[in-house]
């Protein structure tokens, strides 16, 4: 199966690495250069454009780091949309807001070609292990024809129905673990205050009902306030909030949410947004003898 | 070894059982007469008082369905307290207040004996199968002393400190466990009113990093509105309750918890208290066409 | 003083009496002449456009019902642009979000006029006596210009610095009292279930530090659960989010707010935003019986 | 008419002038005999003990600083229930909590004698003027008789309906004031940090249908990060866990409340529960630059 493939950045590396590894043909564009020619040594082809990319490939994937990149390499020129139409595909696997991805559905499919939006939950480790997990959503043939790349890609793939809805499941989805990492960070302070110890704490909640790998991996690291950013504290807000928009047009009420948003916001005030989302800790931790 | 035992409801039952199994010889009484009859075919003894049974044993276990019967069986006529003193241990497993454990604490140390309170995380399924948690918490002595029984009876026991950590461990976790319901119940529902599936939500979560038993478990019964009591919504709530008032006095604030608690409260007024606290879910999901 | 006044809706057209009534020359237009002639008996002169009216008169007031109606008069054909210019002024009185205000503002001063966004607070009563409360901002100079008309139209006119302060100020006076009510109406919840006479809470309030209008006047209607809109419920959560969204901009945490407003779309959701803003009662009072 | 009359503090002696002033014949006793000195210039009869002011009175009002000291005056030797019986009247005004005032209730009224609860409603300055809000509970004919006393001491009092419901009503009255001191707190936070003038949202603030005493006096010194304690900041955090805990007696959710109180929490744990509640303000004010 070929495929052509827009992005090498840390996650679209490792994923058409492993393209590469399971037998698919792969072409490749990337923004500078030298990042394709790693990937010339495990059987890659370079494009010279995007547009190049998508004359050659009957499906092209794409995953660029921002919304601007994202429409940069569709729209500017020698642009995605130059090649695209009937009978081609543009999947892009890029985690961007709704209107980005409806202004590149539009485009493509005004000019005959067909589109998946397909973000990805999992960073750089799942990405080499071939263990993302797609949520697509868009055209179902494109989806089904990318099975098996997905089924590299992912250790799951899910078709979520109209273009919208991969971007909505990752707000649901962030939505929750957001209001649980402040339980957790609540849990932690609580305990300490009280005179838990607070490792005793994480082996006890790693034994029951809900032991999770967020609380196994995250906690430790927080009792030593250690916050290296895997997902930065401020995005995690903006995801919060995004939620929330969504529950306001649909007039759900979310007060557990809203009230652990409202931490995260706290904590961007002390200028954590830039640390580990787990750094709200730091705001449920504050009291007189720590300032 | 040697154990005395006080209490076959169902958790005493499966717990005693197990220790008969594994080689302990075992002593129990319970309330009606009955239920100690069925052990007696796998080798227990019966012990006609709870005083007896200490008269015997130099370790007792108990774990009693609620604090009035905890303090009943210690200081009743023909209670524990007639013949504990110095050599003598008594482990209490029942899941009580502060306050009870306390009094049973001073007036068992009072006579000489040793006391360690010791509530179990987990339900009647752990208890068969010796999966339990164990809380413990008192005389550390007694409790390294009681360590072959609780690896038998558990898959991990702590040792927490004074008297009354136990508690406040439970609690900790049960707060942290009560605000995950609440963010869970509030991503089910926007998911819903937002056009995605609610199951393709629970796929998804299980696959990441916040995936947990307690969503594996009640996400389906969740959708399907069944509610069937395992931990009833009260008792959750009153936990919360507690774990607030445990923040209050030692000035911690938990902006999370407290959203949560009140949703719960609002489950109670709409008289969901005996339903399981997963029916926090009915709370958020209240709208004009479902009333 | 000549005035040219645009709008002669519920608000306008007690704000041109006002001024009338004062000795103003006030040259009016309506998308409706009938309700222009009313006026004339008063003294008034008709303009046939917008543009007409901002030809005749230095400065030029408009109140608008909506965002569409008040770019719709400045921006259509014969509408203030055509005749806007260096030594003119337009003052916009009408409740408009920041989008709306700032391209009025630009395409005013784009043509050399200048501009002052002065919302107003104060509903008809006001309006007609003279009562309400302006909140300016924007050109200083025009501000100066245009205080004989706000010492009719209002009781206190405020110059609030740049253009968009105006709207801030109304939403941050807006969250307050989204805030309160929600309070109050816990308040009298609270009062009722724990066997106090609401009415006697009513009347303990009146007397103490936290008596206010609002309470005084609502208090009574919403206990005999009429909420016949003032101020519906929907326009007060809009604020109430637009509110936060301004938090949010500005990193500043506001949980009491965001608590207030998931209540408010927890109303919404029960169909009652049409509603008067204080039938965020109901959502407090929802209870087993009341179901 | 013939008034005993026990404690001299702040209150009870302005509340003591008054009625002497007023023409009431009074019968003092203070636990420290020189406050009882000042008022015999005024025409007071001094009273040895509590029991000898009961003796010689019909009529015993006593207003004392805590529960302790309102036990002490009551329980005794030479408290008020050695002289208490049939005929005899007393007359609790000292703010404490359910459990107290139901003793000094039972108590009294096991002797034969009645009982009204009336904490007051108002600080110095109003004790002084006679225009405190008193709110009565408990035995009605005792209140008709004790009119003539509290029209002079209060502007307006209530007869609520039975012991307890005086204190109830002062926990939601204070529960409203403190959800309303963190929702004016946010908004001034909030107009700071967006670029407006504080003092000008007083201003607006004032002339609209949430204007209030509250505002108005402590807006300018909290503008200022002044809080001498008037009312301090851990009473008002313990009325609201009151305040909480009737609604969970009750099954009355209160987000809101719920919010302002771990707000009020937060200032304690950064140990500002000594100044005046309005210090919540700095827990709103946090942020990165300010710490």
């Amino acid at each position: 199966m070929e495929v052509g493939f827009l992005g090498l950045g840390i996650m679209g590396k490792a994923m058409a690495m492993n393209l590469l590894k399971n037998g698919f043909k792969v072409t490749v564009w990337n923004r500078t250069l030298a990042k394709c020619e790693e990937l010339v040594e495990f059987g890659a082809t370079i494009g010279d454009t995007p547009a190049a990319v998508v004359k050659k490939c009957n499906i092209t994937v794409a995953i660029l780091s921002d919304p601007s990149a994202a429409l940069s390499v569709v729209f500017d020129k020698d642009g995605v949309l130059e090649q695209i139409g009937s009978g081609k595909g543009y999947i892009d696997m890029s985690t961007v807001d709704d209107d980005t991805s409806s202004k590149i559905h539009k485009a493509v499919t005004a000019k005959g070609g067909s589109f998946l939006e397909a973000p990805v939950s999992g960073s750089k480790k799942p990405a080499e292990d071939g263990q993302l997990v797609i949520l697509a959503a868009g055209d179902e043939a494109l989806y089904e024809e990318a099975i098996p790349a997905f089924d590299v890609l992912g250790k799951k793939s899910f078709f979520l129905g109209h273009v919208g809805n991969g971007a909505k499941m990752k707000l649901v989805v962030n939505m929750i673990m957001g209001s649980m990492m402040n339980a957790f960070s609540e849990g932690l302070v609580l305990a300490e205050r009280s005179g838990l110890n607070p490792h005793a704490l994480l082996d006890v909640l790693d034994l029951g009902g809900i032991a999770n790998p967020m609380f196994r991996l995250k906690g430790p690291t927080m009792i030593q306030n250690n916050y290296s950013p895997a997902f930065p504290l401020k995005h995690q807000q903006k995801d919060m909030r995004l939620a929330l928009a969504l529950g306001d047009e649909n007039a759900v009420s979310m007060p557990a949410a809203a009230a652990a948003n409202e931490a995260f916001k706290k904590a961007r005030s002390m200028e954590l947004g830039d640390l580990d989302f787990s750094a709200v800790h730091e705001i449920v931790k504050i009291h007189k003898s720590s300032s």
